[in-house]
């Protein structure tokens, strides 16, 4: 285990936990592929989640390369990373409670922590020295020091009266050393403020609607937005004023009264905001609605190949690229959100799963499960420029978003 | 000299060029301070200009450390950076024509070219592959291969009938590969294409107005604006739609009738965008004004300690930090977006002259020239949290400046 720099707000006591911190020797781990030289910048880096395999390659932007792999990372399907605040980390978040952390400059892995049955993502504080882990089983949220994987603070999601404990969803990091989730079972939403990590404050929201599934931070941290999979409508929180209490917005979002078979429930954190206005998958129709952002209204609705699933905007705002559900999901369409218009289908293959843009947007990457491939495209030539096997690839993050709040 | 990657499209030929590329043997230039290694993730490094001295420091903000120094790198005063694509090197645009390339990791000059005679900053290409620079003498841009500092493109700012060169300022980064600038003598924007290296294609917009003196990119990368030092108002072009030509923009921006005493023409890239406001440096007022972004009108004015020079938001756009020209320029001044209101004076000491935001916006560098510190406050509490002495510091600029458009 390497600690890189220690907390200058070192908890001064750690809650009894359940979970078992496994120390991974360093040395024993060989990556799969070779890394030429440690000495080099990371701010081009990446890496992509081999589902089935369990791994993550790890690639660079620069040459498009892939340039090492690590295996043995448990259950990666529907895996989720955040990176540390110098970029040289991923902590990979496993289906399994595995949390992992890899070293994207030697290809290792250098923690690994089983810290729960189940888990559905994290997210790392804004100071970059806390992690947390949004879990199924046991339900609740779980939060370690970013440089050892020592667990720091344990928050059970407990609610009603036999205390029973909700699943965690839409665990998201917010300015402020917040942290912001939400409650599948109890339909509430909770901030915890770990400024005093050892002392978290939690406020609870409750009555939110049923069944939360999924949420996302506006790029801002302010608006925090929560679907609901047992009913129509979002419940939205505004973090610059949360003792104003959940809003519900867009009531006609979600799966209607119509019965539409959904084939898979959009991503929430696939909404694309663009200026003022945000594009979201509708769900269960092959539409990409357009939002109002100051008003919260829909404004507009774009007619696309199938049922959306990531709906992600170019970083100047000036495309959103979408992928789709089965059976559509060889197909990505690209819209220009001036016209509101698509203005180009591409089939990269079966299986498209996801979509990472280049931090300054020029390129952007799409894995491509059923070919076994990651490929590149130039966004202004729409054209494809560069192919990179990877084993079942599905989730690609790039080490940017270290920078960016509410992932 | 050292070249870790080569371009995707190399130059098939370069124009001549007058510029001198200095070949800086690595081993000879000892770091000034020691770096323990060379290993170690580039997302938290950033360097402080020491204008006098004519160094840089650098810093890294995980724990508010300086880590290396790097020596002779000419005449400083007004000097600007920006960064590879992978956040390891520098770029130090010095007033001399000097254009430095330094190494983070190690704290090494690696390349230098004696360029021009006078210069006054410049810009990385989107891709990462160009380095431009704006010169007043001889009066252009010059284009580098961001690798090597091989020559690229050179780009005369001639006008008018006798093909004399106007001073260029206000060069900017661009989506789809793009620079743009405008000409002082000439009353002119050009943006230059450079999908194409070896031939830049030029468009030039003329009449633009008087003497423009600076310029700004929205953080979309779509609105370039110039502000014009012999006339009111400012002249703004629509990168989407360039055909449609400049248009003029709040025509009683400047310095008015009034013939205040300017102390210091305030930078337009202190233009801090929140929202869909801006929060801009009024000329010669004591005061800070709110425009609105889409309409392009002035709907707010807020007084401040004096005549303001670098205003700048958060990454959270909730609170906006300014700082003032002299006999005003040991304050720092802190507004909430959402009251317009100032909500703390700061004095951290004589000659403030700049501010860098941490990417999630927890921490704020500032430079106190007079005191030879660099201070770094937490935004949340708006109390010290760390002083790192430097000499006589200007500016300052994270690497995390290479995941954004337009600076």
């Amino acid at each position: 285990m390497i600690a890189l720099w220690t907390g200058r707000r070192p908890p001064t006591r750690w809650p009894s936990m359940l979970a078992v911190l496994v120390l991974v020797p360093v040395l024993s781990l060989a990556p799969s592929l070779p890394v030429d030289a440690a000495e080099r910048g990371t701010g081009d880096l990446g890496v992509v989640i081999e589902r089935a395999a369990g791994s993550v390659q790890i690639i660079e932007t620069s040459g498009n390369h892939a340039i090492g792999r690590i295996t043995d990372l448990g259950d990666l399907s529907h895996a989720s990373v955040v990176f540390s605040r110098d970029g040289r980390y991923a902590f990979v978040f496993g289906r399994d409670g595995g949390l992992s952390k890899v070293d994207l400059l030697t290809a290792r892995l250098v923690g690994r922590t089983e810290q729960a049955g189940n888990s559905i993502g994290g997210a790392i504080s804004q100071d970059g020295r806390l992690v947390a882990v949004a879990n199924y089983e046991p339900g609740g949220v779980r939060i370690f020091d970013a440089a050892t994987l020592a667990p720091v603070a344990d928050i059970p999601a407990t609610y009603g009266d036999d205390g029973a404990r909700s699943k965690v969803i839409g665990l998201v990091d917010a300015p402020g050393q917040r942290f912001v989730f939400s409650l599948w079972d109890a339909g509430e939403i909770w901030i915890a403020d770990l400024s005093d990590p050892a002392e978290p404050a939690i406020q609870r929201f409750t009555d939110i609607g049923t069944n939360p599934y999924d949420a996302l931070l506006t790029p801002d941290g302010r608006y925090y937005i929560a679907g609901l999979f047992g009913e129509d409508g979002l419940a939205m929180l505004d973090l610059w004023h949360p003792q104003a209490g959940v809003r519900r917005i867009l009531g006609g979002y979600g799966r209607g009264e119509e019965a539409l078979p959904v084939y898979k429930m959009p991503h929430l954190e696939g909404w694309a905001v663009a200026g003022r206005r945000a594009f979201i998958p509708a769900v269960g129709h092959h539409a990409v609605l357009v939002v109002d952002l100051d008003t919260w209204q829909q404004v507009g609705q774009i007619p696309v190949a199938g049922q959306p699933v990531f709906v992600m905007a170019r970083p100047d705002g000036r495309q959103v690229w979408v992928n789709f559900a089965l059976p559509h999901n060889h197909i990505v369409q690209v819209i220009d959100t001036e016209t509101n218009a698509v203005v180009q289908s591409l089939e990269p293959g079966p299986g498209v799963l996801h979509m990472e843009f280049e931090p300054r947007g020029e390129e952007v990457w799409v894995s491509v499960r059923d070919r076994d491939q990651v490929q590149v495209y130039d966004t202004a030539t729409l054209a494809p420029v560069a192919t990179i096997p990877a084993d079942k690839p599905s989730g690609i993050f790039l080490s940017a978003r270290a920078h960016r709040i509410g992932l």
